[in-house]
């Protein structure tokens, strides 16, 4: 049984390991103060070429969006976001548990737009209302799409006009910068948002997302909402290890480029077999539309999240392919995905 | 420099590196529902020698100190602490975040009796008062005290009959759990405590403390908890490794052991040249009374914390042991103190 | 200029600011335990017929839902509301706020039906997503609407069958039972709901509403979740008083059939007019879609809502009746609006 | 029986009762729109002599305290209080409900000083601890003592200077400042704090406290967070018309004189028979120390609460009087306190 589910059934890029055994024994001061983040920190900002942004280091996505949100916003302010956001959908109350709405819009491609944000603000106009003062856009999306930087721009554009915070989730962010469809570079993203984090967990790290405030009226003390949280790791230096390795290089990146481009095989095979998508995603995510018996069938030798119906004959299925990801075994799924069409079209 | 600040100087024990290398490729679920973890938890629940507590893993201890107190109270309830409690103390008020008093007592040596919980009760009589309903104790101490049976046991028998929850903090359980002067096994403690937990980070794990729930009603739903706090680890596997290569033979109590000989060799030594102690801890922080200057010179070769002044020219320091401690460096610190002493007195 | 703005334009009806009076100089305890609320609250148990049910007086509507709801739900549970319901669009993110998300579920009229539960269920099937528990219904609901016996028996049933919890917000509750179309009684409630409250503020008193625990369960310390929500006052008789006085004999219930009364007079002579309305409501709020102009002109005599665009020429307006709504002007309204129709239609 | 056991005993004073009938057909805008709040804002404004200020009206002091600090305060900041203060022991954890810590200074005779504050400061150093950030007083304070003019201009400089707000619970604030031994003037309090509230409620107002913002950094959207907290009164005019006729003249000013001077004739004539107190408090609550026999007798025909106990024989009992005290009743229980008084001593 083979895995597509996510992108994170696996550990870490043997690099990562490597990198966590050779500097296992040196002594190094807790909690995020160790030699090793703040080096991955400074390589960060020569990365993304700001040095007047912030960065830290979380553990995972829930935790980097609860944290940073209810640090953000004041108590009687809500964040905005895609019905199919993550904070929306599938983080169990986190930004409500910390007292903050979230105005749901419902969005086509997982994507919100200028006139997403106006429908919200028109629909909150008085203190008996939220006041909506983030908008949490998530890239590449839920749903595998990514943000253009015109669209972006657009977006930050709206945000400033009407004193709106632009917040990123940034958990499959490098597989959005990697794909073919992407004009954006890390060193864009502090003049358009506020807030963003470089996903480490779902490209190649054990854990780990570097949150990045751009905005400075945002950092302060920010470590203390971290600590308030459970967000501040004893030994850091975990976390700022990883960052270290995989911006050290290109690897971070390279990691993203393999998971796009096993995903883009999926997709073009797939595509050739006349298979429908329930979305258009250039990312590392693929929702084929198949037969209801046939995913049942594929479903005994791979594993794999069925999406959503589509109708009462077809599903629409999620792959989502890794760093991690086998490329002989995505010719074979693609080999026993032809023998199953045959079958069952 | 060598550092006796904490016992998270280092990264993990090697046999847990070695255990995240070779299981690195292996797929798995995702948020704790991995093999690693599962074996992790049914181990503990042997070693334990309870099948009918629950066990989750959390990243540290703050966290999981938040999460499982916000979980355990309902709105109007409030945890009872020493005012020394890690809770009270440190962690930037991340009970209070999720909306929860702690009632702090004044206490002598870091521990809470029968006589600080009635204090407790008596003063909080109606409802204009929040509800104590929760006890937090931690084993060992803040100041490395540790609590032996009779004294657990009291305090149970005084919970029970007054409607309260009893929580062991075990951050450095596996210290305590080692004392030469302690009476408790592991398995005494589902008897004694309504939840306690494992800490894996002070004792040769990278992250990871393992809650084990005992009170069945306090087990309801409790991945939503972790779940909203950010507290489930996509590669929950993290986790379950290592807990699964700590409790695989005796290298948890193996590593606090050590922790304590070293904390031993510092006492014995330092008591046989007179030095006296802010508090006698029988576990792997120890804090001897040493005049300032001598302070400030040992600071020259070692780091460690200035714990609190004593009079105007003596402060009691914090020496912290852990299973990385070089006995070598230990032999030499006591070398250069005697010197010192010499030298100051 | 008269207003059709709201039900609580006026002060109190005249019988209770004569209770108040003679009631004045008489001492009596704080918080709730003076001799009248507890008067009020036998009398309403009485009245309600039942005994075993909990009753407690707090000010306002927000204040009630976001106390009752706070109280009732642990910290990964929520609450499903229709989309227009009170909680989701006109408290501030109240709920939130005490840290529970609101499920919002799309509905026609105002109302809640067990397939919209099931679809929120549904919706909501592990602990990355909240946990639904409570259903927040409205009767009367925000558009007027009210619930028949067998809607809320079906609601209560399918409630039973899923460990949900169902709540009434009773701000309107008199207008809802004195409707024409009603078929519940007061004392059907307890069978029916888990929680309820019987609105004052919008029904005659200066302030209040009695909010009428069921089910044993919910009961337990609440005085201490309405302490801490500053829900209790100090003079707690200004809210027993007023409850002992409508339920003395039928003043609630009179003064909720003069609204209704005033409401189908409008209704009835709009609809003889061949005015179209936005909903069929059978209480005091009457919706009229009326032309733009017309609308705009009756606003130099009468002040309301203008609730909705219909298209581009037509809008719904809403017009509030109460207890003290002058039979007279509503007369006049009529004759003025009888007259913008003939100039603008 | 009659009662000295608080302030809030009575209904409200005739004059208000009268201005609620006179007005109460009226109609007017809710939630606080309404003319008379907004005459009586301007009424305050000139009173205080500030047009800066900004004004509400809230129902209670508990509503007053958390609506207030939890919009002012960011997530990771806290309260420092005196260990008696309102907040920390009668609120039911409000403060914390909110999400913030109060830091407890055990202090003498219920005020805080310069120093007080500095030791909270020095304790709170780092992002591991809570950040103070807002100093709660009280005025007159919980056991009836009351802050100078220079003591407030020491606390004042001192929060200027490190960054604290200065909050003052002015639930007794005119018993306070109508005290003899009073230095401040209502006019003097936006120079000293940066936010006060004029409380109602124990002052001869049915319910309602005037909360005053006067530091403009903390006035922004403050209606949000009162609606939020279920703190905006659907008739807000109740409260408008109370405060409006309570400062239309003196009358505040005299009812809380009348209640000092009820005080200060329990508290002379007992001292004149030796009576010793608990605290010297020159306002409206009144702490002798009698023998528990004579307690107990005098409570067959007084009530009051017994505050502490003083030794094995002797208890403090707390009297307070108020703008209702009946001063034939004042001297009819001197009458019996000095013949008691020869029976017991």
């Amino acid at each position: 049984m083979y895995s597509f589910k996510n992108d994170y059934s696996e550990g870490a890029h043997p690099r990562i390991l490597n990198a966590l055994m050779e500097t296992n024994l040196v002594q190094e001061d807790g909690y995020g103060e160790d030699r090793y983040s703040l080096e991955a920190i400074g390589q960060l900002k020569q990365r993304i070429g700001r040095d007047d942004i912030e960065i830290h280091f979380l553990a995972g996505g829930t935790q980097t969006n609860l944290t940073a949100i209810s640090a953000f916003l004041r108590p009687h302010e809500a964040a905005i976001a895609a019905h199919t956001g993550h904070i929306m959908t599938h983080e169990t109350g986190a930004i409500e548990a910390t007292g903050h709405k979230i105005i749901s819009i419902e969005v086509e491609n997982g994507k919100l737009t200028p006139a997403h944000l106006k429908e919200a603000l028109d629909g909150h106009t008085d203190e008996y209302m939220v006041k909506p003062r983030l908008v949490y856009i998530s890239n590449s999306t839920e749903i595998g799409t990514i943000y253009k930087k015109d669209e972006l721009e657009q977006l930050k554009s709206f945000c400033e006009k009407n004193h709106l915070m632009l917040f990123m989730d940034g958990a499959r962010l490098g597989s959005a910068l990697c794909s073919s469809l992407n004009d954006l570079e890390l060193s864009d993203l502090p003049n358009l948002v506020d807030a963003f984090y470089i996903g480490g967990t779902k490209n190649g790290a054990l854990i780990g997302e570097a949150l990045v405030i751009c905005d400075a009226s945002l950092k302060e003390d920010f470590r203390f909402h971290m600590k308030q949280k459970g967000a501040l790791l004893a030994k850091g230096r975990l976390l700022g290890i990883q960052f270290l390795e995989l911006f050290r290089d290109n690897l971070y990146f390279d990691l993203a480029l393999h998971a796009n481009k096993m995903a883009e095989i999926l997709k073009d095979e797939m595509g050739k077999e006349k298979v429908k998508f329930m979305v258009d995603s250039p990312t590392n995510q693929v929702f084929p539309i198949l037969p209801n018996s046939l995913v049942l069938e594929l479903q005994q030798k791979y594993s794999f999240l069925v999406w959503e119906k589509v109708d009462s004959e077809h599903s629409a299925i999620r792959l989502v392919t890794s760093w991690a990801t086998n490329e002989n075994v995505v010719w074979d799924f693609i080999e026993d995905l032809k023998r199953l069409l045959k079958k069952y079209l």
